[in-house]
């Protein structure tokens, strides 16, 4: 008999990523520490391919995509992949093996947090 | 007497970079020229400094501040000017010159457009 036991899978740089650590941008000064975690989400829809692929994926009709879906933005399958690498890095996609194919979703909470960063508050 | 006529100021880059162009991210997939100007927005708040910078101006009391207002985010006051410079062409500030000093203010609609990408609709 083995005495290995199956461990809780730690996944400490997605959950650092998502986790929505910051009030909206508009009520305080953000510290240096608040502002590095929240760019890394903003940077990863800040470039035009990665948005479209982003978006493809949010607007999915089962809610998830894989490479073998997306065809229409004009780049090569390994540039596809690497960009949905990129989302799923920053936090903004979670993934999942399948057969052949790795399965993207929308992490809803991040979008959300991300989302309510951008609220303004009613100023006097 | 003078022929020149004061014309209104046009200011088409910034015109353009705030129209709230696209629906929430997940409700299609986008097009290349929405994801051109969706992504310029994204990609302001993309930069740490930037960010810190951004959220200086938005969270400041009178709902503006200028470059002398801002000197603890660790960088030269010309670098501050130069991101300042950065979220105005991408359309997040407004600015207006005052004697000595450029006052920045955040563009609400363009924030309230932003946030609204980013909702998350209700899915099977």
């Amino acid at each position: 008999m083995s005495n290995v036991k199956a461990l809780p899978l730690l996944e400490p740089e997605a959950h650092e990523a998502v986790a929505p650590c910051c009030p909206p941008l508009t009520e305080r000064p953000f510290t240096a520490e608040e502002a590095e975690r929240t760019a890394r989400m903003f940077k990863a829809l800040g470039d035009p391919v990665r948005l479209r692929l982003f978006s493809a994926v949010a607007s999915a009709e089962a809610g998830e995509a894989c490479v073998c879906d997306i065809s229409d933005v004009g780049v090569s399958q390994p540039t596809v992949s690497h960009h949905l690498k990129k989302l799923k890095e920053a936090g903004l996609l979670t993934s999942e093996r399948r057969g052949t194919w790795v399965y993207y979703r929308v992490e809803p909470s991040v979008l959300a947090a991300m989302s309510k960063l951008l609220t303004t508050t009613a100023t006097p």
